[in-house]
């Protein structure tokens, strides 16, 4: 079943969401598709599943920093790692992102929250990075953060993991085409073959 | 570093391993490069790592099969999922694979093993798959199976169930180029890439 459009779900504590946040733009312009950016919290999602995907498991969190570090390379896309991980606070740059997406700068602040991270070594989520990335866009830190903190934005957080959970969503970034799920950057380009022919079809 | 051939790490109770399996006769010829097929015990190391891949994660594994559905369609390799998983006798498949590795039929048993268990639900490790497996590629099962369950076998796949975690292996199919790890069918680009190269290049 092919779509017009893909989700593209991510929760900002998340390292491989990286390489989706800084190659989709460049991905719309080439492909012609649109992205919807869904932020969501799967920290509530892993914690339900009693899922620690890296923290608990030096060899594989060891390996993911290198495999991150040469893919990111091969996209040129800059990294200085590893960084500070796992994210204290991510939580508050879903709900900042969940702000973003409503007032339309949400990806400028994605993107300058993971450069602040995965570039410069400041943990996403916690101070500095949460206001000095919205001054890097041009946003209010006190009037933003405000809003962020706001039942209503927690309302809206937690119906999009609501809408993750049921959709079967584990990871992110995942990508979907209506049910169908991909997960990870490395499956973009299986969830655009998708889009486009209703089935994955080698690039 | 750039290496003159490939490491193929892999153990028989893995279902994503099933497309390397299946594709390196053809990537070695399209390439030129060598792979190396070892057989080792994943299952001790997960148990090591506390970290059950799909088994108690139903939404991680819902997506498991519908990724290597789809995955396996592109390649064209055939499939009919799920399969029974996992595997509670993967160790006597591993050991079968480490008989034949050293006896020079090791490939063609792991492509009939996974043949018979992702193409006709036969649970790979268990028989028939064990001794079915052995006959379509001509060997006698008494005489593998003894041999296979001699302690010669099973200090030869320790051996290599070590090698495999003192580089940081932690998961099925790994490729390793000298001490540089890809984890996963769709890193074996990138395995590829840093043979040749050095470096991840885009394919």
């Amino acid at each position: 079943m092919a779509g017009t459009h893909i989700d593209f779900w991510f929760s900002m504590g998340s390292t491989y969401s990286y390489l989706s946040v800084m190659r989709l733009r460049e991905v719309e312009q080439s492909t012609g598709l649109s992205f919807r950016w869904r932020p969501f919290h799967l920290l509530l999602i892993l914690q339900e599943m009693n899922h620690v995907p890296f923290a608990d498991k030096p060899a594989k969190m060891r390996y993911m920093w290198r495999d991150l570090g040469r893919r990111a390379a091969m996209y040129g896309i800059p990294t200085a790692l590893p960084a500070p991980y796992p994210a204290k606070q991510s939580i508050m740059a879903n709900l900042v992102a969940t702000v973003g997406m409503n007032e339309g700068w949400g990806a400028d602040f994605v993107r300058a929250a993971y450069r602040r991270w995965l570039q410069r070594g400041e943990e996403t989520g916690s101070e500095p990075n949460l206001s000095s990335s919205l001054r890097d866009i041009g946003q209010d830190p006190d009037r933003v953060l405000h809003i962020a903190n706001a039942d209503e934005t927690s309302d809206l957080l937690s119906a999009e993991t609501r809408a993750a959970r049921q959709l079967g969503i584990f990871g992110s970034p995942t990508f979907s085409v209506g049910p169908e799920l991909f997960w990870g950057d490395d499956r973009l380009a299986d969830a655009i073959s998708w889009c486009r022919h209703g089935q994955v079809r080698r690039g």
